[in-house]
């Protein structure tokens, strides 16, 4: 398959299960709700090292929170619910609960409920305030800027992790303005996140290491450097390398987040350096869900 | 003490040693070098529940930075050298190493070396390269997208945590605006940051709670909306208070963060709002670094 | 009518008739669709002295543009169609045939057909070709970095300028806050622009001065330095005043804008300083249109 | 000559004599300083259309400004010092005058003094105030939100525009990451301003056309879509090209500005797709300066 001179391989994405949770955020304006946002979820770009994979999923317009102020959805996805639920509130309480201005609101109706507030409630020392409206729980803090408003609960679900893409260019600028424009229409899918820098990762690995303690290490076969020194599958004109990965509610959603991104590479094409698209997988092995280059692109 | 309207407390901020390190972060341009900072500094607000407390300390200019890109400089602090050492790794590991064209280099000359790249390399399963250049030993790591080029060590000094000071305002709007200035001004000055998000933090906390498991609850001292229910530290104009917490190398770099923070405060002064600024300690007992609002404004 | 502190005037707006038309400009990324936009439709604040007013009406996802690129919506008004085409045509030359990576599509089906790319064709000195799509005839223009394309004409039609509302605060901040607000949520509504910095005026003005030369003046009954200079507007408590101007294509779609705008000050509230909402007529002789505040907020 | 596989042409950029004028813009915070700077030197890329080129210099921290708030330092080119004159009044008046919080300072000490104020103060009518600080006269005008404050005068000096260089790339994302990279070192050097969007301009011109009304048109030579059909400067690998225009105080400002740019793009280099460095002239008829890119860069 060939779009706009980019090879599609015939190849897949193998991806797992996780569990992924919501949370909207408020603000005074979108400036601050942003800054908790980002606080929240940074350091959350792979679940071994960091606890879990974060990321913000888009802005809500003042008409689209349930306090009418500016916001931002946040999603984070983990191996179980336990190490979930724990990165929440940990997160919740040292980035959101002190983040000027803020408010903290449930972003899955259902589910399995797990505490957004519930025990940040505790930090009020007593003089927190429970709320009830329309059957949802709500807890008032006291802090020194006024109060910090937050849902008791919100919901986890199931979710997959690990969608992703290569993109194969001609040289480092090709390859990131390429997925520049990939993570762009990527954003405006609902459900997805890509938890890496900026949503890109440049140092995709490979399963094990001639490092008996390390599991993981560099993609060789896809390292431009490496050509004349490994097993490589790269041809002569590719120099540089990147990855996307996806998390999201859904096969579809990442369906859709794939798409989206993949078509976006495409659109720029062979003119602008990107010759060829590919994705990793560890044979069927590890993950249950596969997302199919080909047709997703059919 | 009252500065254009703004009374300064005669007391003073309360701060303890820490051990702190800087690294410097460069990419294809400035966008990339402040993503992969961002995404490195982040969920790193108190030191307890995150591990370290971090920040972005400045834009380098393409002149400033060890391969003449466009760069960013951080900084990472925590309670002792081992636990600064494993953040360090692994925030390098998980947020930079994997970011797009970013580079990786020592901050600090001297001090106690401490891994930068020196345990990173081994991602390169046996393809990465030793440098020596003017003494210094780098690292070439093949990844997808090129190589990643990291300096093997960065130094770890010692520093100071727990710098501080309180804006009393008429209002939320007000405190929050008063605090922006002074964080922008604070922003220009070298060797600190400001770990809360966006610099500010709106939950002061005290020491002790009701609840015998925690060991911090809400400053409802300075709790606007608890005026009637506790001892309070707060007139009757007083409607929202904000903190700034500083973390610096040393006692005369808070000194004079605080002086332009509170500098900045003041010169929006009582007409804007703001009527009182004061600080945060504990009697004198827990930290040695003591910084007396009225001598710093003096 | 009150609404959450705030009093809401037995007043209007009233606005005029103007010409309108909107552009599409795409690029590379989003970042450099908005460069784009931001200098297209930079120095346009007051049709009087700008020629026009222009601003930019919202960002567009990739599948929502004619070529699958990053693109960004900018809408421009002036007093007739002549001042208008110019404008559009000028700005469009200067600010996105320049601009690296951009295309240049109608905004707007039917209406009046005015010129986009019509006459900036002849920058290709010959070179130019003409393409035909589904009846919608474009030009591609050789230039340096490969080609400019653009769609021949777009369209133009009726619209009302001059919509707005006044925000009054205890101080600047708040104002300030209030307003910032207010522009966050108006920019969420289609078919309208804010066309002052950053959305905000804080230099009302009324008609006539006492200086011949002069058609406006500032309008010193809402100026809270002229409270016991000249006959006031304003209480005692208001230290400061802001207003949102609108243009938009049609009554409704101002309705809509004032409507958001408001509430999200409202939703800040008296406890934020901000008491009371007001706005600009001239006593119904100069605009045909009215937005009554109490209806719009009914 | 040749840095890094990139070649420096052996020729020069021509550049003529202009009027420039700075500005200092403060403001409540640096986000609404940056609004109003923004607001007042769009739509001012070229002098011929826009009646200036102007543009934001740097972003000034407190320390540095009259008022000891955050700020903007913007400059403004022109023919002549008539059109400077109008362009810097109508520009302040509509742009900053009217942006909220705003303050307005002479960034020029000597030099021919222009109206900064002078004429802006009888917005005022009659309520504004003269106040006399060492020797400096400012006006204070009245406005909704508080006080205009406003330096009398500015000063105007000679200055040079056009200086110029052009980036060579195999595609077009390699010339504009290429590009950016310059512009981001070239914006650390005082007393330049690059006037294009986003400091780029992708197309540049050649003096005539074929169409008699036209004093310009495409520069085909250097138009990668036309090398089958003009006498190309262009060789087969070069795909896209963009030039980075530098209008300064001094020659010797526009030298380190380019050398800044040029270096930078040679950093990236061969590697990264640009493989060549030019610079447009006139065959040294029109202006006065040369910039000889090979002396530049030795």
């Amino acid at each position: 398959m060939n779009i706009n001179g980019v090879a599609i391989d015939a190849t897949f994405a193998e991806a797992f299960p996780m569990k992924a949770t919501r949370a909207l955020i408020t603000a005074q304006n979108e400036k601050w709700a942003l800054i908790a946002a980002q606080t929240m979820t940074g350091f959350a770009t792979s679940v071994i090292a960091c606890g879990c994979e974060a990321g913000i999923e888009r802005v809500l317009a003042p008409s689209e929170t349930p306090d009418g102020r500016s916001g931002v959805s946040i999603m984070i996805f983990a191996m179980g619910g336990k190490g979930l639920a724990k990165q929440l509130e940990t997160r919740a309480g040292q980035c959101v609960l002190t983040s000027p201005t803020s408010a903290l609101f449930s972003g899955i109706d259902g589910g399995t409920r797990i505490p957004l507030g519930k025990n940040l409630r505790y930090f009020g020392d007593g003089f927190q305030v429970a709320k009830l409206i329309d059957g949802k729980r709500y807890w008032r803090i006291p802090v020194m800027d006024g109060e910090f408003l937050t849902e008791a609960t919100t919901g986890q679900v199931d979710a997959i992790g690990g969608g992703n893409f290569l993109v194969l260019a001609q040289s480092q600028p090709q390859a990131l303005a390429a997925c520049e424009a990939a993570i762009e229409a990527m954003r405006k899918i609902p459900n997805v996140i890509m938890p890496f820098p900026g949503g890109i990762v440049r140092s995709g690995s490979k399963v094990g290491s001639k490092y008996k303690a390390l599991n993981a290490s560099t993609n060789d076969a896809f390292c431009p450097t490496l050509k004349g020194m490994t097993k490589t599958e790269l041809s002569a004109d590719i120099e540089s390398v990147m990855e996307i990965v996806i998390d999201g509610l859904a096969k579809e959603d990442i369906d859709k987040a794939m798409r989206a991104g993949i078509q976006a590479v495409c659109d720029l094409g062979a003119d602008n350096g990107v010759t060829r698209i590919s994705a990793g997988n560890y044979g069927g092995k590890l993950g249950p869900f596969h997302f199919h280059l080909q047709e997703i692109m059919a």
